[in-house]
């Protein structure tokens, strides 16, 4: 494929979904919902087709010499896709955003405004990771009315191609306008850098995948990127904690799932409980397996590897915990708001005041009070759906549902009015 | 000054503007309204070393050849300086957008969510027009609770520096936090690209100029960009319109300020009552010097110039107004999410099922029901101010008040649950 073929065939795509974007916006609800069902429909029917070019994608990836785990990312199996194809039909059952009345007046003039949740359009959502995403990006993307144009990771490439191809075959039954659901059969560099430039038909990238790939995409991207970058995530220890309570919010929050975004990675005790809270903590850890790297008042308590400078901005993503004895609940603010990735911070503390002090004084997504970070995630906050967490603060914060895939309109009814 | 110099210097006030941002944030409405009007009255102790800095730009403007109304916009005099202070005592009147919960829900295992509206942090303003946006974007920004970084043209240097100077001193007397509202002394293309990179200090740029400047900043920028492209405006006029009202509607539209982007650049008129109305419509557009052009069958009804291609996408900003007959509303829909830059269009039509279909089908900021395009302003919707009308989708759309200056952050409040 030559640079200019790539560029022609995504722009062709980009102009596909542009139209069927606007047909998409005006669907109603249960057009929308037949067209999910219809979808997951598609999928069941296709399987043999999808666990075709899965087992070619597996085939591939031992060649190339991909872990076992890597492999067992990219396996689906007849349980996996059921589980596609009923989460499809979940989506079905959340509410519609779109058309939702978010504010309404009336000027002095007779002017009536309305301000009405609209489709964002087209989102290009670039991804690195499961097959399952394919689906699970593109049917939130649908039932909140935009169209979508994907690009996975190569390792995926044949099943991808399958899933989008049985998402929109299946979705046609049911009316889902052509070129709703497209992915791009590329997966080289160039045609990310392609979709980055394509501003008049890509409203919206959503980049999925390591900081290389958010990175290429934020350096070249003409359009809004919502991306999330690191989860350095802490727990700050106030004086007045309930420290059985502090024990197993930081062991929950550390070892429930080591290897997501939410998980802790840096804990603050306050200075003034430091030599009673630190073995207690450090012993429970301890079962768990958690290495702990603290910092000399920290060590002078407790057994610790030293921690570096570089470990306070580390998001270690395994069972590591990079441990700090702190003089104040400001001084922890500060900590926070230097070194943080802005994702969710916790205070365990039975002093409501300090609470709030902590919390309006971080400049994080989600801030919390005696609650395990885990619980920063769309499901937990009820959205039924999630979609990413953003590090970012312009559209969309924190946990992503189906509303954050929306943008709002300006709906203005007169009888005349003029400005002269 | 070197690359390097520039960027040395840009960086440690995006540090500096960081650490300002963390202390505005908390700030209560009562301390910023104080410092605001702080600040009014900075301006009108430092009028006099204002007006002679102004004058410095004015004499150099000369000397480079400015026109008499480049010379008039750079302008300032005593009456203007006081406009402007009275504009930021005016800002202190608004309502702060800063801690609205704008939801609060209970999750069934006990946990409270609640979204808070909290600033964006660090936003940079890139303009090139008038002093006076020095003062109007630093105010904005910072009763909602921002720290801003101001990179003015070169023609107003001296003029921005000290209104830059002024405000930040004055407010500092009330407790404005150092490095508050900083303006950039680099007037170069350096400087901005320095900016677009740096996006561990700037949330958000917001460029104000022409479409050299806002091609160049959304071209560089790694963080987001809130920007004004054109205003090519529609009005369609229904088979169904009180034709009294389209002709009041499409005058008041273009010649009632032709400059601005709100208006009208196209009249899409229904072929079933074309052969009527365009000889009113160019009766009274004849009045006002409108020069039209036309397509074939406009061209068959009234006298107008041929419309090339070219002049659909033409965002004229002059007494120049594009015809087009259209052989349905399906048809004017399809033209204006065509070629429209989706800012503002009306329809004008006595049928409240067909204004109905027109709104809900584009894809436009603002759309209209018997409106004249020009009531698409931040004053007019009421938001009391305007940073800007966005012809963007994410994040603001349409014209921006103060609340769209702000972000939103989840504060979650719990008793110690796990997710174990």
């Amino acid at each position: 494929m030559t640079s200019e073929q790539i560029k022609e065939d995504v722009y062709a795509m980009g102009k596909k979904a542009r139209e069927a974007a606007l047909a998409l916006a005006v669907l109603s609800e249960e057009k929308k919902n037949e067209i999910l069902r219809a979808m997951a429909a598609g999928i069941r029917e296709a399987a043999a087709e999808i666990l075709v070019a899965n087992s070619k994608d597996l085939s591939v990836g031992e060649e190339r010499g991909l872990t076992s785990a890597m492999l067992d990312r990219l396996r689906l199996d007849e349980a996996r896709l059921e589980a596609v194809a009923a989460g499809v039909e979940k989506v079905a059952t959340l509410p519609d955003p779109v058309g939702e009345v978010l504010e309404k007046w009336e000027r002095p003039n007779g002017i009536e405004i309305e301000q009405v949740r609209v489709p964002i359009g087209v989102i290009g959502i670039i991804y690195e990771s499961r097959p399952n995403v394919t689906s699970d990006a593109a049917v939130l993307c649908l039932k909140s009315g935009n169209a979508t144009i994907l690009r996975g990771g190569s390792e995926a490439l044949h099943s991808n191609v399958a899933l989008a191809t049985a998402l929109q075959n299946g979705g046609e039954k049911a009316g889902l306008p052509e070129g709703a659901i497209q992915l791009i059969p590329y997966t080289d560099r160039e045609s990310v850098a392609v979709m980055a430039g394509m501003d008049q038909y890509l409203d919206l990238i959503i980049p999925r995948g390591g900081k290389g790939l958010i990175e290429t995409v934020v350096s070249l991207a003409r359009m809004p990127v919502i991306k999330h970058y690191d989860g350095i995530c802490h727990a700050y220890i106030h004086p007045a904690a309930d420290q059985e309570m502090a024990v197993g919010i930081v062991v929950d929050s550390k070892t429930q799932k080591p290897s997501v975004c939410n998980a802790l990675e840096t804990l603050l005790v306050d200075e003034a409980i430091a030599a009673e809270f630190l073995p207690k903590v450090a012993a429970a850890l301890a079962v768990k397996n958690v290495e702990l790297r603290g910092d000399e008042k920290t060590r002078s308590v407790i057994e610790a590897q030293a921690a570096s400078e570089e470990d306070w901005g580390t998001e270690y993503l395994d069972y590591i915990l990079s441990v700090k004895v702190v003089p104040s609940m400001v001084e922890a603010i500060s900590h926070i708001n230097h070194y943080s990735s802005q994702h969710t911070e916790t205070i365990v503390t039975e002093d409501g005041e300090a609470a709030e002090f902590f919390l309006r004084n971080l400049d994080s997504a989600c801030v919390f009070h005696n609650v395990s970070t885990r619980f920063s995630d769309g499901e937990e906050f009820g959205f039924g759906a999630e979609i990413g967490i953003s590090t970012d603060k312009l559209h969309a914060r924190g946990p992503m549902g189906l509303r954050e895939l929306t943008s709002y309109q300006y709906r203005v009814r007169g009888n005349g009015q003029l400005k002269a």
